[in-house]
C-alpha cells in the first residue's frame, strides 16, 4: 500500500524496525542531522503528498530534544502535504506534570499536547497514559493502547501462579484491577506518602499478600525508589516472592543499582522507552510492544476500530 | 512599581541581572530544575497575579533545551495570571530555518514562533532578527531592537577611521547601511557562494575598499568561515585593516579557531547569547545590550512607543 508510510527519529529506531517489518512495508526514508551550533535539521527523503504517515517518537530522555525532533518533523510532514499525521509515542514524556499539585506550577503534559496538535498533528497513538485524562488535553482523536495484555502474558508463559497482583499506588488500581481479571488473581494496594518527588516513603499494604507469589504492576518505573520498597514490605507481610512490571522503563538515577540489590525477582518491562546497554541487566526482561502497534496502525490507515484492540 | 517583574532562565542570568539593576526592580524570583529523567520543573517563587511580566531567554544552544525551559514557564505564567506575558528573547534561535530552501523541509523558525504563542506569550521583544520576516511569523505584537548602534559605537569609540562596511552577503546589505550612514561610510557586499550549510567558498568583492579600514558586520557569526576568508579577500584588495561585528556570537565548531588564525584584527560582538569561559580570548570583545532591553522593557511597561527606540 503506497498511501501507507511509517517514520522514525531517533527515540526508538529498533521498535520501529520491528513495526515495518511486522506490517510489511519499508521504513520512510528520512534522516536528522544538527547544524554546527546543534540546532536540529530534518530531511524527509521521498514523498508523503497524500499519504497516511506514521511517525514513531518516544518523548524520552532526552526529553526536550525528542519532543523538537518530533515537532520540527511534524512541521516537515505537513508541509510536505502528507494525508493523516499520525504519531506514534509509545512513551509520552512530561505526563506526571499532568496537573498544578502547587501554586504557579506549569501543566507541561497539556503543554506538550498543545504543542503536538499546534505544529500539525492530526492523531495520536500512545501506550500507556500516565493518566487517561490527557487524552482530554488534546483536541485531535487519541488511541491509548495498553502494555498490561503483554505483561499478563508474560507472567502466564512463565507459569507464575498462586498471584496477587499489587498496585504501588492508589491511582493504578484500574491497571492493577485488569492484570488481576487476566489472571484470575485478587489484588493488593500500597497506601505509600511521598513527601518530596523522586523520593518514596512509608509502606503500608491494603489486602492479603500471605503465602501468595506478588506481581507489582506500574505505568512508570522511574527511580525504582517505591517498587524496591514495596517488594520488602511484601516479603514482610509474607508474600512467596516478589516480581515486578511496568510498560515505561524510565529508570533514571539509582534505579539500576536498587532494582539488582533489591528482593525483585524480575522486572518484566516494555520497549516503550529504549534501555541502554548499561541498565540492561539479568533481572530485566524486555517486552516488545511492536505487535500492538503494528496492528494499530493497520486499523488506524484502514480506519477500523482501535478500541477493541486487545480488551 | 510592583506590577512590573523581570524573570530569568537558564541561557542569559547576567545580562537579566544587568537589566533589572538597570531598570531597578529585583530579579523576579524562580527557579529551574530537573526531575531525575532530566524533564525539566520550574518554580515561580512569588505572585506574578496580574503583573506585567517579562521573561528572558535567548533560545542559543543548546537551543532545545532553552525552548522548552521557555514554554514551559510561559505555560506555568499563564497559569498564575500574568497580566501579560513578554517574552525577552536577545537570540532568537532557529530563526536561519525561516523558508523551505528545498522540498520537504520544515520552516522551523515559524514553528517556534507558534509555540511561543501557544503557551500563553502576549508579546515578543528581540535583538535583530535574522529575518524581519519572523515577525510576521507571529500573530502578537513583536518588537525588534537593533544591535546595529551598540556595535557602531564601540567603532567609533575606538576611533576607527577611514572606514569602509562590508556586508558578508546580499541579505545583510541594509543592516551595513544602517552601520555605514552613522559611520559617514561608504559600503562593500561580499558576493559569495555557499555549497552547503556551514561551509563558505570563493569572495568576489563589490565596492571599492582599496587604503580603508573595513568592518564587516553581520547579524549572527556562526563557524566564521564567511567572515575568516571574506577578511583576507578585502586585505587583498587593498584594504588597510580588517574589523568585524556581529550581533549574535553564536561560534559553533571551529569559530574561536578560525577567528584566532584570521586577519581579523577584532570581533565585537553582544552578550545576546553568553560567551563560555573557552570563547573569551584578546579578539573578541562583548559589548551590552542590557540598556537597549531595559528601556524598551519601561517603554512596553509604560505602554509607549518602542519602534522609535534608538533609530
Ligand atoms: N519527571 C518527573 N519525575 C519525577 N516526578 C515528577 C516528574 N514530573 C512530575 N513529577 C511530579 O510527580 C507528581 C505526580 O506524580 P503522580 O502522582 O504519580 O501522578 C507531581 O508532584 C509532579 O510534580
Ligand atoms: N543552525 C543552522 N546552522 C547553519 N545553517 C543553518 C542553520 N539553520 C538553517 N541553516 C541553513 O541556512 C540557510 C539559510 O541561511 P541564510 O541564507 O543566512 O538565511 C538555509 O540553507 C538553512 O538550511
Amino acid at each position: 500500500d503506497p498511501y501507507l508510510k511509517v517514520f522514525t527519529l531517533n527515540s526508538n529506531p529498533e521498535l520501529t524496525q520491528q513495526v515495518t517489518d511486522q506490517i510489511g512495508v519499508e521504513m520512510g526514508k528520512s534522516s536528522i542531522k544538527r547544524f554546527s551550533d546543534g540546532e536540529i535539521q530534518v530531511n524527509i527523503e521521498e514523498s508523503i503528498r497524500g499519504c497516511d504517515v506514521f511517525l514513531v517518537q518516544s518523548t524520552s530522555e532526552p526529553a526536550n530534544e525528542h519532543l523538537m525532533e518530533l515537532l520540527i518533523m511534524i512541521d516537515a510532514m505537513k508541509r510536505a502535504s502528507a494525508a493523516t499525521i499520525n504519531v506514534v509515542i509509545p512513551y509520552y514524556g512530561y505526563a506526571r506534570q499532568d496537573r498544578k499539585a502547587k501554586s504557579r506550577q506549569p501543566i507541561t503534559s497539556k503543554l506538550v499536547a498543545n504543542l503536538i496538535e499546534k505544529a500539525g498533528a492530526t492523531r495520536v497513538l500512545s501506550v500507556d497514559l500516565h493518566a487517561s485524562q490527557i487524552q482530554g488535553f488534546f483536541d485531535i482523536p487519541v488511541d491509548q493502547l495498553l502494555g498490561e495484555p503483554i505483561l499478563s502474558k508474560h507472567f502466564q508463559d512463565k507459569g507464575v501462579e498462586d498471584t496477587v497482583i499489587v498496585s504501588p499506588d492508589h491511582g493504578g488500581v484500574v491497571r492493577a484491577r485488569k492484570m488481576a481479571d487476566r489472571l484470575h488473581a485478587p489484588i493488593a494496594i500500597i497506601d505509600k506518602r511521598r513527601p518530596e518527588p523522586n523520593v518514596s516513603e512509608v509502606m503500608n499494604i491494603i489486602g492479603d499478600v500471605e503465602g501468595r507469589t506478588a506481581i507489582i504492576v506500574d505505568d512508570i518505573i522511574d527511580t525504582a525508589g517505591t517498587m524496591t520498597l514495596a517488594a520488602d514490605a511484601l516479603l514482610e507481610k509474607g508474600a512467596k516472592a516478589v516480581y515486578a512490571c511496568s510498560t515505561h522503563p524510565v529508570l533514571s538515577g539509582p534505579a539500576i543499582e536498587r532494582i539488582e540489590n533489591s528482593n525483585i525477582e524480575e522486572l518484566a518491562v516494555t520497549n516503550t522507552i529504549v534501555l541502554p546497554e548499561e541498565k540492561q541487566t539479568d533481572k530485566i526482561t524486555q517486552l516488545s510492544v511492536a505487535p500492538l502497534i503494528a496492528e494499530a496502525i493497520i486499523r488506524v490507515h484502514e480506519q477500523t476500530s482501535v478500541s477493541t484492540l486487545f480488551d
